[in-house]
């Protein structure tokens, strides 16, 4: 019998009580919560629960610590003494981990013990135990993702109904797609930790997330996926981490894609996530990403993996840079600022006071370096796809 | 360090023998190919080759059998053996195993051993290791997949380009994707089988493979695409398999679907498998069905799960019947014998020399009792999913 302490009884930590407290299978009857730490008083409503994370952290009796209570702090602090306490961590908070993976990792592994985190990315695709799995085979050679659910449904339903992107926004937000804060969707930054963590998982590669090229859809445009129509192309959000051996190239990017890409047609709030392998190849998990319950899965599936003991979290992670001068591809970019991309331009396909141009083939680094030093606050960039 | 006995080495079985001699991962390195049952003389050419299958499974020293022989006989007679004589066996060999499964896994059960299967269903995708995963969280309650290539690349280049059945057919052979007999493929046998061993693995249940209904695209006609086309659908070839307490549903159907189902964008030779569960929901895996070494990669898994010991195959597998009288819907049927479905025709959408008609929602089993009594040879039916 493994004993669980629960950091968060919101959506998701709920979701994992039911789960566990259900006993549905013979594995998840192997599993106990025996402490939930909650907000405030007025969810005091089990004996379970109390206000004090010291309770669970400090517990002798809990062998794995939950959380989900998103939010750097004081979920990392929270984390950090779990660890240092000699106890498995599982956790849905795919912020805080990315943010903090150094730290936690290196705790976890001076502490003799593991960190799991299927839940914080993909919600209820199983793509880190994909990974884990693929692994035992393969080197995992990159990796790219259709990692949010929110710009996914803007840009299916921009593209479907030439609609305009902040009504989409507005609606996205009304059906409760949105994550908290909007600018972590629109401007790819739930994806870079999402990135972040796969890198963790595919190549044992700690990355400062910070180094992770990010450009969002804050920007796009009706015009934009008026011209990847008109020329048989479907534009996503993709994140993306490729193995070199000693660097990650790493970015969040939207992407022109030809239709008939696999990619092309996910609908809606759906996510999809590829991995490619020497011997498997690729490999496509999709799946409507988050949702209570399924991410609540997620973290149960973890915590059944430690009971079994078949993590794969016995290889040491390390530091690695992020070099994003080791990937090239042609750039679409929309621009007042056409100056700024005068020695990289191959093609203008619009001039006026916004101009549009495709670059020559330079790397993702270039691209990234020219966008910063254009000073253009609406500047939207797209990698096209061959 | 286990040792493998290999029979067959053909596309699949010199895969299997290239992975795990390159020991690219510590795994694998753990994995040693000792001998190799080949067809005839010319092939002895590694010292392991013999071309006596009792070497092989007789051989004391071997752990594990692995089968990529292909057809029923005498891989099954292989396989038995190997199994009394106490041998792990794994088998890439969907048609063999479907037909065999009461045997073969009463024999494995007598004996203190497991049968493993990942690569017969799905290639690369890794959809057998999915479900093995979920059920440790989760009851599956139903699976759908487009579960073969050939009939996904021809129905989408129908759907595409408004061509003919017969056409497509001699293209997707020519580029070799058909099977070996184009009939498992056009037919539904391919699926039929799939579908077989979906449900040893999602349901422990043992079904006769010949009682599971089955209903191909040979008879599609371009206007039955015409039909989906102009009414918002996508038409795929799904197998289905449904959990009952005391029965399973299972049948192999073409089935028009609204365009904005996840499944009715799934390109060219592509494969696409769902699982639902109670807490995970939805699970989607998409892949490039088969390959040399991406099916060869699903069997070296199926060898470190042996090697882990983490196969769930514990679970004991029981004769379970297939009743389709549990599932309904609305059914499209093409015939020319009418009258044999006036009693469930609820719209006639052509009348002439053949008439096209849409059921009542009737069961599966109805539309199976009709289809077969209607004694019409041509025959064309389809789900209309809701």
């Amino acid at each position: 019998m493994m004993k669980i302490g629960l950091l968060g009884h919101g959506v998701v930590g709920s979701g994992v009580r039911k789960i566990i407290d259900a006993g549905e299978t013979e594995e998840v009857r192997e599993l106990q919560v025996t402490k939930i730490l909650v907000k405030d008083e007025v969810e005091l409503t089990d004996p379970r629960c109390t206000l004090n994370a010291d309770d669970i952290v400090n517990d002798p009796e809990i062998d794995i610590v939950v959380e989900c209570m998103g939010g750097v702090e004081p979920a990392h602090t929270f984390a950090k003494k779990a660890l240092e306490n000699g106890k498995y961590f599982v956790t849905s908070n795919k912020k805080m981990l990315a943010s903090c993976c150094n730290d936690l990792f290196n705790t976890a592994r001076d502490h003799g013990v593991t960190v799991h985190y299927e839940a914080a990315c993909g919600g209820g695709i199983p793509w880190m135990a994909s990974l884990d799995r693929t692994r035992r085979v393969d080197d995992i050679d990159s990796f790219r993702g259709i990692f949010n659910g929110t710009t996914n449904y803007i840009l299916s339903r921009m593209a479907k109904e030439g609609t305009e992107f902040a009504d989409m926004l507005k609606e996205a937000q009304a059906l409760g797609y949105a994550e908290r804060d909007p600018s972590d969707d629109i401007d790819g930054f739930d994806v870079r930790y999402k990135v972040a963590l796969s890198c963790v998982k595919a190549y044992d590669a700690l990355l400062n997330v910070e180094d992770i090229a990010v450009y969002g859809i804050r920007h796009i445009d009706k015009k934009d996926l008026d011209y990847c129509r008109e020329n048989g192309m479907s534009c996503k959000l993709i994140g993306r981490g490729i193995n070199h051996k000693d660097s990650v190239s790493a970015f969040v990017i939207p992407v022109f894609m030809p239709v008939d890409d696999v990619f092309a047609s996910i609908p809606l709030n759906f996510n999809a996530i590829e991995s490619d392998s020497k011997t498997l190849g690729k490999a496509t998990f999709v799946g409507q990403g988050a949702g209570s319950l399924p991410t609540a899965h997620a973290v149960v599936q973890n915590v059944v993996d430690i009971w079994k003991d078949q993590d794969s979290e016995i290889y040491i992670k390390t530091p690695r840079p992020v070099d994003n001068s080791l990937y090239s591809s042609v750039y679409y970019v929309r621009t007042s600022k056409k100056d700024a991309f005068a020695d990289v331009c191959d093609t203008v396909i619009k001039d006026g006071e916004e101009t549009v141009l495709l670059t020559k083939k330079i790397s993702m680094k270039e691209m990234d370096d020219l966008a910063k030093a254009s000073g253009d606050e609406n500047l939207f960039i797209a990698e096209v796809q061959a």
